[in-house]
């Protein structure tokens, strides 16, 4: 390999060699290999010529002396799996090398940033090997003010990439960092969709000033697309594919997708003079078709459209349930505006998985991505939902407090609230869960009367048979750490079937009222239902208690 | 409309002539209308008459006559909304018509199902017009008796459909009632990594019945791909993708393109004469090249590959961060298997999403639809997870019993156990979904020190800021209910400041020591943080508030 040659001083130029004369066939599976060692003549070739008897391909290499010591850099595309590629590495320079390994990623990233945290200048050569979310994973683990000189350097393409992944706060980063020229530049490498995306989580002023700076057409787009707020099928949709009119031939359209330029490649859409949807051609119809034929011959209606108001969680639904790929978005006249393809609605997804997760866990979804967002961010995220349960328990409290004397005189009363009010609140929660879910795979409807009644029978069913085996066992439980107080274990056992049948059916019931009233079901699942039980436990605990055990007594 | 006369007697014969003559531009939104009124001759060419001026599109039609009532049911392709084309049509008909109307799914099914009930047969006439989905959904709304007879008259095609998407029990069902032949002709309906889904999920005898029925080429591709679990990137990779040789020309690719018997129909892999993958090839690229053109020209090297024992979610991240839509799976020596498609992806984001919630909310994952789970079939996969909280509750009861005299002597101590408990609980959840998000989006990683590192300082901070706030107002509510009771009200706060710590500090951390154990994040958050929290709370504030209140006392 001519290109293994000198030390470090010679790598910027020596990458690019091997980066050109890079080749294979089989496993891609890219690795990030960070290199501490004595520098000295041939340690290129050392390491090339080892990486090629282990048959991994040198994607690029560069790095930089620290005084005698060299600190090299690759991304390799190997065969091994980084640990063994660390030990063969280490073993061929000797134990005052020290080497680091790890797939390219979020592991990766922090060895990128590490590399880069003393030459950050050197992102130029690296950036064209890296795709934006690594590049962004390895910013994010750099110092706030290096990651600002960064910004500065980075090729408008990569810069692009990376805003396009960028969370609010980090684009508000390099929206200060970057000249205003430079960001039209990055954004102008996007497509329309892309371009809006970024657009609209960049603060009002900022959005005018760059839409003035972008070229003439995207503007026009960018403008167009505007229109829809994000979480809609307007927001999600492309408009980068092919559009021809009905009276256009087979040959114009394959003309048409000759050029490549379109994010879909594989699918034409079929529109008459005013613009109205006609039908969908897909690739293979065309290279069956003779090139003469007219489209409206060949146009296949679509299973379905979509107004660009339509949720986009909706749209996902729809798309998943009769596995279309291609949802066309049209106007209430039926005008054709643009595609929602099945790769946005993996994003959508994913999206609202995270969504539900926050929520589930009692979180409004963090707007920044948590590398990033500041303590007090947290803090100010958390603290009013806490501050809400807070309320609710100090009714709880109070309630309790009502009893005070009862519990002077039965102290064990106590012992077993938590023990209710836990039971009570993960039944709820389970109940909940098992609800949002049947609500999300579109199992049950919101709509339809059957599948409520139908819930609401189901879960009592099964509640009063959780519930009876819980208060069984809580009754002799109670039994014996109460030392055989009968009442006491019966208002125990009572609070504990009460309780269940109470927490599932208002666990079960409130993401379904949710939905009908057009909220996210996972956010008033959860720790919500838990306070809800705790009240009424401790008004039925407390109130049996009195009841059974003093009048007993 | 030629088609719209007689009266319901010809409905069969009708509904298939207006089919046909079904054509139009615009929206497409299907909606499912259930008529009950007075039969009258004529009847029919009213409704397809007024659908006709409210530029409704009439799908299908049918029904049958019960009495002098006819029963009709409409698939309607309608520019109206549900309620305003009931209204409507009840205008046209007079009181005595009673109408349904509901967008097609599982609303609409409940219609359609409504409508099957009493003439099962008549699904027949209705497949051809129906998705998978939505006929499985009406089936599920139908009484087992019903289902399991209308599963025997289904065709091939419809039933193959519906299989691919039942879960187990529902296939259980479907597979008792049905006899072989027609099951394996159902199955050949499928693709071979669909028929393979669904062979997964039947009892090993049954799928080797089956394989020997199915048409050879299909059978020996399942075998194949049966090796591979259903949770891997062999398990959810299609094969059925156009395959050519290096040396092969674009001439023959567009030619085997062109059959469009394909499942992905826009790219064509490109392989060596040992079946190693040498690359990519999209259908822009062959219409830009020269037919006499090499693929090994064009071939582009994928930018990543995995091998078919990755797991699935691992799979669907990596398509997701580098948004890779064609991921082609490799053996360890590199030589081609099949290609994850994006699809597949956002089916896996939809059931694994479906997973967290059920996981968060104490459950693990059903495995059959809520609606045709049996109330024991919920009580067996409630009550495991329900008894261990129980048993760590008891623990907590224990620890409380304990204090049963301090409790005697400062009864109203009790009334702040759901309190605390509840913050810890709800502070450790917030901490765990934050991170299992964090996770799940890749914005850290498990195995990045610098990240673990930095989410233990950033949660013990955030947490000791929440913390204090909570105290101090924890302090000052506890003041208030207990009559100005400083040693009480400081325990409380004490208490709160500690758990609130404690409580973020394992939710934050569980998720990633899951995840290092290979375990998912979303099992281990929720209840299970909450319980761990509660003992520690007896722990802690029993303690304080003996030593605090009673010494000072």
């Amino acid at each position: 390999m001519p290109c293994s040659q000198g030390s470090v001083e010679s790598l910027a130029l020596y990458y690019v060699v091997c980066a050109a004369r890079f080749k294979g066939s089989g496993r891609v599976a890219k690795l990030v290999v960070l290199i501490d060692t004595p520098d000295r003549p041939g340690l290129l070739s050392e390491i090339t010529g080892l990486l090629h008897r282990l048959g991994a391909n040198l994607v690029t290499s560069l790095g930089y002396a620290v005084e005698d010591y060299a600190r090299l850099l690759l991304i390799v595309d190997s065969p091994l799996e980084p640990d063994e590629l660390k030990e063969r590495i280490e073993e061929q320079l000797g134990e005052d090398a020290e080497v680091k390994a790890a797939p390219l990623g979020p592991e990766g990233a922090e060895l990128l940033a590490e590399f880069l945290h003393d030459k950050p200048g050197l992102v130029n050569l690296l950036e064209v090997y890296l795709e934006p979310p690594d590049l962004l994973d390895a910013l994010l683990r750099l110092p706030r003010d290096v990651r600002r000189r960064l910004y500065r350097v980075l090729s408008a393409q990569s810069l692009g990439g990376i805003m396009l992944l960028a969370d609010e706060a980090t684009l508000r980063e390099i929206a200060e960092s970057v000249d205003l020229d430079h960001l039209a530049k990055a954004i102008a490498t996007l497509d329309p969709d892309e371009a809006v995306d970024v657009l609209q989580k960049l603060p009002e002023k900022l959005r005018r000033q760059l839409l003035g700076r972008l070229p003439e057409e995207l503007r026009r787009e960018a403008l167009r697309l505007l229109r829809y707020p994000p979480d809609t099928a307007g927001g999600i949709m492309t408009t980068s594919i092919p559009v021809l009119r009905a009276g256009d031939t087979v040959q114009q359209a394959l003309q048409l997708l000759r050029r490549g330029d379109h994010d879909v490649r594989d699918t034409i859409i079929v529109v008459d003079e005013e613009g109205h949807l006609v039908g969908l051609v897909t690739v293979d119809q065309l290279l069956r078709a003779s090139p003469s034929e007219k489209l409206e011959k060949l146009a296949v209606r679509p299973r379905a459209t979509v107004e660009p108001e339509v949720d986009r969680e909706e749209v996902a639904r729809l798309m998943l349930r009769y596995d279309i790929n291609r949802l066309p978005v049209v106007d209430r006249e039926g005008r054709f505006l643009g595609i929602v393809t099945v790769e946005d609605v993996a994003d959508v997804l994913a999206e609202e998985a995270a969504e539900d997760i926050a929520l589930l866990g009692g979180l409004e979804t963090p707007r920044e991505r948590y590398l990033k967002a500041s303590i007090f961010d947290l803090f100010k995220s958390r603290l009013p939902w806490l501050l809400l349960i807070y309320a609710i328990e100090s009714v709880t409290a109070n309630i309790i407090k009502g009893y005070e004397d009862v519990i002077q005189r039965i102290a064990i009363l106590a012992a077993f609230i938590p023990l209710v009010m836990d039971t009570g609140g993960n039944v709820g929660s389970q109940a909940s869960s098992m609800i949002v879910r049947a609500l999300a795979l579109g199992e049950i409807s919101e709509r339809s009367r059957h599948d409520i009644v139908y819930v609401f029978l189901k879960e009592l069913a099964t509640a009063t048979l959780i519930g009876s085996t819980l208060a069984l066992i809580g009754f002799g439980f109670a039994m014996v750490l109460s030392g055989g107080n009968f009442m006491l274990s019966l208002s125990v056992a009572l609070t504990l079937l009460i309780v269940t049948i109470l927490a599932d059916i208002i666990g079960a019931t409130l993401p379904i009222i949710a939905r009908r009233l057009g909220a996210d079901p996972a956010a008033v699942s959860g720790p919500f239902v838990t306070t809800i039980v705790d009240i009424s436990v401790a008004l039925v605990y407390m109130g049996l208690a009195t009841h059974l055990v003093l009048k007993a007594g």
